[in-house]
């Protein structure tokens, strides 16, 4: 079992944690929240989806609320975005490219911490996943915003396609920081892909004429 | 100290976790998302209340993150959904009868789970309520619809009555597999006839006209 | 390290479950929700936080779900609520003043179980807060109000100041009951002076005219 080193982790969270803070705060400031309410966010779409991870995997207190490190990159993403953010307009555009760094250092880190425990490979994959995913979706509930995992262009399956193939590369003695990097990259790709040509997977068929749903 | 044996357990545990997720399924149908945002809202309805219930009493990973069989369950009814739904306009209606189903598989699963593990009586009512209600409140959260258990008719108070009889029974040293699965046939039998009679209970009195309320 | 008895800890505890437990069923009954509405409302606000608090430091399963002191808090606050409330115009002021009672209860509270459990200084300010704002973030999400840590008072402010000062007066051997509460009471004072003066923190420099924001 080789995993690589706790200092490529450590970078995959840190970058995590700032790029889903900065998509945290530029929430708030499009809701035009103020200094604090652009903390919060920033906080909970940087921390949160490492918060979920461990509490999953049994790591108590989460490293979130007692790594400083991991703790200042999401005040500074909140900082930065309060300073300097760009034009309201563009707000949502922007939002999706941070998602889209986010999903891919944090669904290789998850699937890597639950590796490193030892966790079967299914939780591994789940756990890189909801890690990925959570941050984004505390702070879209939370700014009563659609959650991006339920919009239309694929979201949750580059995250969960990126923790499979760190499984996957593990099971098979190929996982090296090299491979790690490149899963994180390529689901930053496919994500960015994705919303750039508008892919999104097939609707269900309606049933009815649309103008006759319910409310 | 006589409990079912695992087997009933798996049983109430996949029923739960298949008509949840039918119900996430359904409404993600009802807000026209694609395949997958019927899959997170099949897999979060389906396995939120027992990956909520797992944290609370302690087992981690939760083994709504590591039993393939029931994450199969849930992604099954993600996929059952989108394939053969009805038509939108009944949607609701359904959702109100799987709940109840849930309801009643999940509230006495939850409550055996707890008592397994020999947590004191009033930990089992509760977490047995919350297995129960949990998986419907996180879908409804996540699709911005009224939660199910703020609606009027009587949502949490069944779970709460079929966890309460689960414990008590055990106390009794009555807990037998007929005694579980009754339990549940009558949760789903009392929220029923909440839902045909439209049974609630009584509202606060007003104390100022409806047309001056706050927004 | 003088840490206060537990004595101090459950009055607290208590304090803060039926503010918040008061402050959710005011909030229910706004809504107009049926009795067991206002009791789900009250019981998550009230215990929410507590609960979110031992979930992030191993405390399980939490004491919001096992002392019957707690609950029975938070099941008289829902009732009470439901039997005697104010005009619903008035409730939106009364519910700032309850949380800013129950924020200043929670935030010393959990720092010190935190504390108790030799948590790092960093983990208790953080769990502090948390606990202090979780219990009415969950309430405003499960009801679809705006959060109130994200409206534009100083909300979380507060609470984080109060739990880095009894982390502080820790540190200095200084944390004795007098200490303790004299921190809630300030928390509870900043926040009413923010409320009752509108204090807010800045907001971010408009970079377009108000009337051309995206949706």
């Amino acid at each position: 079992m080789i995993l690589p080193d706790a200092r490529l982790q450590l970078v995959l969270d840190l970058v995590g944690v700032l790029v889903f803070a900065i998509s945290g705060g530029l929430v708030a400031v499009k809701k035009q929240l103020d200094l604090f309410g652009v903390l919060v966010l920033a906080l909970v779409a940087g921390l949160g989806g490492g918060v979920l991870r461990d509490l999953l995997i049994g790591v108590v207190p989460p490293t979130g609320v007692t790594d400083w490190r991991l703790v200042a990159a999401g005040a500074l993403g909140g900082v930065l975005t309060f300073l300097w953010h760009p034009a309201f307009g563009r707000i949502s555009r922007i939002v999706k490219v941070l998602d889209a760094a986010g999903l891919g250092a944090f669904c290789v880190s998850g699937a890597l911490t639950a590796l490193a425990l030892g966790m079967p490979d299914l939780t591994c994959v789940i756990v890189g996943t909801l890690s990925a995913i959570g941050g984004g979706m505390l702070r879209d509930v939370l700014a009563r915003e659609v959650p991006e995992v339920l919009t239309r262009e694929l979201y949750a399956v580059p995250a969960a396609l990126g923790a499979t193939l760190v499984v996957g590369a593990h099971e098979l003695d190929l996982l090296g920081p090299g491979v790690a990097l490149g899963c994180a990259a390529l689901v930053f790709g496919v994500r960015m892909i994705a919303v750039v040509l508008d892919l999104n997977a097939p609707r269900p068929l309606r049933t009815q004429p649309p103008g006759t749903i319910e409310p």
